[in-house]
């Protein structure tokens, strides 16, 4: 807590580096910053695992607005604080121009299906906040933003505009990445901020007719190169079985991606740098992975999945830390219940940094290839997740909304563990 | 969780009132909103209860600097972002200049004794960042800011500076009362920002002489008249047996008081409102207390306490919020051991609200006369604590700083508590 490089670690990748999309310029920035920060770190070893990552990019600023007439018969313009989904298809530079069909979900638009043709879908599905768990509200609207453009295709519609997945009470968009499901003609889609979709929500109840235009250049370059930026400490006893810590290292661009993953790649950095600054020798090799492409592809977990499973690689344990740099809560493990039960006791000795559950079922994203294609128990940091999806894919993830201590005593949290499973097995 | 008050009624005290120290005009303004709030929640009765409190007034800007001389001879001088410590006398308009013995603690200010008279005293006390519960540092680290200036005039300093009690990243002075012993003179005070008092600390370990100035028309006016402010919701079986929930009404003058205790009041208001809104009927009386004073006098607290006392009133339980709207981690209890064990097993009741323990000890400032003075069970509600010495007694204590679902939480675990006492007892 007084000698950590957590915070200023995220300091550096979030004010030199910035937003680090796959395949933008500052993905090659970030994979030196990461590998020049695991060799300060103390790593034994560092080196890239290549992969190829999507190269989709916004290009530009996306614009909307809608136009409806007033009592007077006057025509009001109304601007809309919009950001393209990631890996949606742009409109061309007139844009596209249409009546809207409001929907809250799915059920409305089956019930609407044939009055979409040629028109702009609004999905406005509500973040639930009666849950605890903001991701369970994140994992159910979500489907709006993965699925929404391709459903609505099906049926005609010419593009797609979604309230953001978040509960914030400002009007900041939230992006993130869209699915087409290749069946369906690929139309463009935003997400618009609350306060913008609470406005036109309103409006359209009265029945107004809404006309939407939609502006964005997005598109996809041919793929590139990306790399998976891996830095080792590396065994005392078993060299040649692993415990792997990572966050991803890509962000979305209209941010500094500080939550989202930057106090995942600092947090798992620590890792290491803290037990090399305790003196400690692990018995087995910890590797630290920056991962490549969370965001838009899963490339570089699916990279370093294969790659275990093609040379053999006995790994003991993976942890992930991709949901934010807010103070502890608890960790979530996917591996056999005895096992758990087995370590429940740890719990106690965690709780001095904030821990107070350990619970069954997920393991992030990053690391579920090596869960999946070799059966390794895998593990997700599990911080407070109260502010995340106020800032989750917005322009406001930035180093500022991050805390020191709330960050520090993550990592602090995520090295004990790693720590107790070296010694004493899982 | 989507039809909760108090966070719109935190915006309106933060935005309409502000700031509300004791003999403010706001803390009068505080009082009016506190009643007609508590009215719109429902309460069947609202009422002032007087006191009579300190009055005392920082009266314009803090201002501090001092020179060295630098390598060539040069004075250098470097302003010093200062605030009166509440309670503290000013210097006159023409301000204080001296000296400055450096003091880490208590120890060093003994060693020093001999060079202290007419100097300038700064205690650069550090907040332990290594407790999880910052509590526990701002307990310690108090002890500069409420004893130092008695401390350092007993050896005949004319003034004392010290280091703020926080562990922030950035430079905001926090103010916070002090206590002058009237064995001693009561010499002026004030609290300086972290990044200053280790830039001054680091100079002074140069071996430098250094000068400081300071100049502040803090004093005190006679004591006046203010309240406690009082919204009832009458017990259906026991009417005459209380169950206390409060917060304080009064706040520190260079912010909004957002924190502190802006949401201890909005969370005790809520639980009035929440139990009204779901039709539920107390056993007992439920009392709503915004108590008057808690930062630089503690009388409306005493009074509550005493008035209790002299009606010989029945309390079976009292509870505080005033460590801030952060997502809430637990209640700690002062009352028998054996008590709080047979409650222990609604820890799980209140988990979805993100509670995970209860411990014993504490029960805040406002409620602990009733303990004192009538043995009534207290408690007090304790969220995550890592970020609130950040703002605490700070002028970025704002709104802005409140997160809504962390608020409402708060208010939710509130009333649940109190839902649980008041049904099942105690």
């Amino acid at each position: 807590m007084t000698s950590g490089k957590a915070y200023s670690n995220l300091h550096e990748l979030c004010k030199k580096v910035g937003g680090r999309l796959s395949g933008s310029p500052q993905m090659y920035k970030a994979e030196a910053w990461g590998q020049a920060t695991l060799k300060d770190a103390g790593a034994d070893k560092v080196y890239l695992q290549e992969c190829m990552v999507p190269h989709w990019t916004r290009s530009g600023k996306d614009i909307a607005w809608y136009t409806y007439k007033d009592a007077s018969g006057k025509t009001v313009k109304e601007m809309l604080d919009v950001l393209a989904l990631g890996n949606s298809m742009g409109t061309g530079k007139n844009g596209v121009r249409a009546g809207v069909v409001y929907c809250n979900n799915y059920d409305d638009l089956e019930k609407q299906k044939d009055i979409v043709k040629g028109k702009i879908v609004f999905f406005n599905y509500p973040f639930n906040e009666k849950y605890l768990q903001t991701f369970r509200a994140y994992g159910e609207s979500g489907a709006y933003r993965r699925s929404g453009p391709s459903r609505a295709a099906k049926y005609g519609a010419i593009a797609v505009v979604i309230r953001s997945m978040s509960g914030s009470t400002d009007n900041n968009p939230h992006t993130g990445a869209t699915a087409y499901d290749s069946a369906y003609p690929k139309i463009p889609a935003a997400a618009m901020g609350l306060r913008d979709a609470d406005k036109l929500s309103e409006l359209m109840k009265t029945g107004k007719k809404i006309e939407l235009f939609y502006q964005s250049n997005a598109h996809f370059l041919p793929d590139t190169i990306g790399h998976n930026v891996i830095g080792e400490f590396t065994g005392s006893t078993f060299p040649d079985q692993y415990i792997t810590v990572g966050g991803h290292l890509d962000s979305w661009d209209p941010a500094e991606g500080a939550h989202d993953d930057g106090t995942g790649c600092v947090h798992s950095i620590e890792v290491l740098r803290a037990l090399k600054a305790i003196g400690y020798k692990p018995a087995h090799t910890i590797r630290i992975v920056l991962f490549a492409n969370e965001e838009n592809g899963l490339r570089g977990g699916a990279k370093y999945g294969e790659v275990a499973k093609e040379k053999n690689e006995k790994h003991l344990f993976a942890l992930e830390s991709d949901a934010g740099g807010f103070t502890p809560r608890g960790f979530s493990f996917s591996m056999p219940k005895d096992r758990l039960e087995k370590i429940q006791p740890w719990v106690k000795l965690l709780e001095p940094f904030g821990i107070s559950s350990f619970d069954q079922g997920g393991g992030g994203a990053d690391v579920s290839p090596l869960n999946r294609l070799l059966n390794v128990p895998v593990s997700e940091f599990r911080p407070d997740g109260q502010r995340y999806f106020d800032l989750h894919h917005a322009r406001n993830d930035i180093f500022e909304n991050v805390n020191k201590r709330e960050l520090e005593l993550g990592a602090v949290s995520m090295t004990a563990l790693i720590y107790l499973i070296d010694k004493y097995g899982l």
